[in-house]
C-alpha cells in the first residue's frame, strides 16, 4: 500500500510493525497517533529510543538491567536485601512482577533466557556459571527457581538443579508453587493446573 | 517501579505507554524488545518518528495524507480516478480499507473527524466547507458517506446531507450498506445489525 500513504508514514508503520505482537493495523494506529501527537512528545520518544542502548547495561552480579553509570543493581547492594536468598528468573523484566508482590527481600539472578536446543540456546549462553560462582561467594542458602512453567522453563530448572548438585553445593532449591490462580472458577481450570493444585494441596485443619 | 528499572528504560516505557491501547505491560514488552533490538533498527525507528511531522502533509483537495513534496494526493490527480465520485471518510487511514477492496475508482474526501459536541468538535473543525466547494468545482455526481456506524458518524452523515441539500446541489448521496459481515453466524449477530440486514434485504429471484 506504499503508494497510498506518504513514504515517511509507511516507513514508520513498517518499523512499528516489528514490535512484538504488533500487526499492520495496530502499527497504522500507532503511526497515525504519532502523526497527530505533538512534535515535542515525539522528540522525547525518539530520543529515549536513541539513548536506550548507551544508558542501560547489565548488572555484573545479578544480570538485572541497571543504569550505565551504576556499578551493581540496587536490588543487590541494598543492605536490606538478603544476599543469601536468590530468585532465579529467565528475563530481566521477570523481576518486576515478583517485586510488585512486596513479599521478597532477597536478591535475583537473571539467566538471560532458557535452554532451547531448537533455538540453539545452550548452557553457555545463559548465566549459569556466574550463578554457581555467586552461590559459593555469597554463601547462598536458598535458590527459588522462577523460570516460566513452559517445557523449556521446566527443563532449564532441572538442568540448573543438576549443575548445583554436581558442584556439591548444599542449599535449599525450590520452584514457585503451581496451582489455581486467584479468582479462577474450577470449571475453567485446565487439567494440568488442577493436577498441580491437587498434588500441592494444603491441609487447613489440625487433625 | 522507577527504582527497579534503569531510568532510560522506564522513561521509554512511559512514552510507549501513551500509544493508543498500550498499557504498562505492553509498553514494557515493547521497550524490552527495543533494548534487545539492533542499534541500527532502533535508529531507523527514531529517525522515522523525528521525520514524520516534516515529511507528511494534508492534500489541499482531499485532505488525505501525502508526502510533503507532493502537491495533491495521487488518489485525486491520477487520470484513472473518477473525480465526479467521492467517498467521504472520517480519518485519513479510513481510505486504506476501501482501497484494499480494489472496487473503488473514484476519489476521497477526508472530513478530519466527526461532529461531537462533547469533544467540542463543530462543523468548522471539519472539512465540510471544502467538501461543498469541491462538489461544485468538480461537478461531483455521487457522494458516498462512509463515516463510521457510530452515533457521531451517523449524525455527521445527516449533517453533511443537510448542508448539501441546503446548498441546492443535485447529486446522489448514499451511505455504505449495513448488514451481516461475511462469515457471521446469525446466532451471533446483534439485533441492530440484523435489523439493518432485514431492512436492506436483496431479492435474488425474478418473481
Amino acid at each position: 500500500m506504499s503508494q497510498l500513504l506518504p513514504q515517511a508514514l509507511s516507513e514508520l508503520i513498517d518499523q512499528l510493525g516489528q514490535l512484538p505482537g504488533v500487526g499492520a493495523r495496530t502499527a497504522e494506529r500507532y503511526a497515525y497517533f504519532l502523526l497527530k501527537n505533538q512534535t515535542k512528545s515525539n522528540q522525547l520518544l525518539s530520543k529515549s529510543i536513541d539513548n536506550l542502548h548507551s544508558s542501560v547495561k547489565k548488572c555484573p552480579k545479578t544480570f538485572a538491567l541497571i543504569d550505565a553509570d551504576q556499578e551493581v543493581s540496587r536490588l543487590y547492594d541494598d543492605p536490606t536485601r538478603d544476599k543469601k536468598s536468590v530468585v532465579l528468573v529467565e528475563e530481566p523484566l521477570d523481576i518486576l512482577p515478583i517485586e510488585r508482590t512486596k513479599k521478597w527481600h532477597g536478591t535475583y539472578h537473571v539467566l538471560g533466557g532458557v535452554l532451547s536446543p531448537i533455538d540453539g540456546i545452550s548452557p553457555e549462553d545463559l548465566t549459569i556459571k556466574e550463578l554457581v560462582a555467586r552461590l559459593i561467594e555469597d554463601e547462598v542458602s536458598e535458590l527459588i527457581i522462577a523460570t516460566n512453567a513452559s517445557v523449556e522453563g521446566e527443563s532449564t530448572a532441572l538442568f540448573v538443579q543438576k549443575i548445583i548438585e554436581e558442584a556439591g553445593l548444599k542449599l535449599k532449591i525450590s520452584r514457585l508453587a503451581q496451582g489455581l490462580p486467584v479468582g479462577t472458577d474450577l470449571e475453567y481450570a485446565d487439567q494440568i493446573t488442577l493436577g498441580y493444585a491437587l498434588d500441592g494441596r494444603k491441609v487447613i485443619n489440625e487433625n
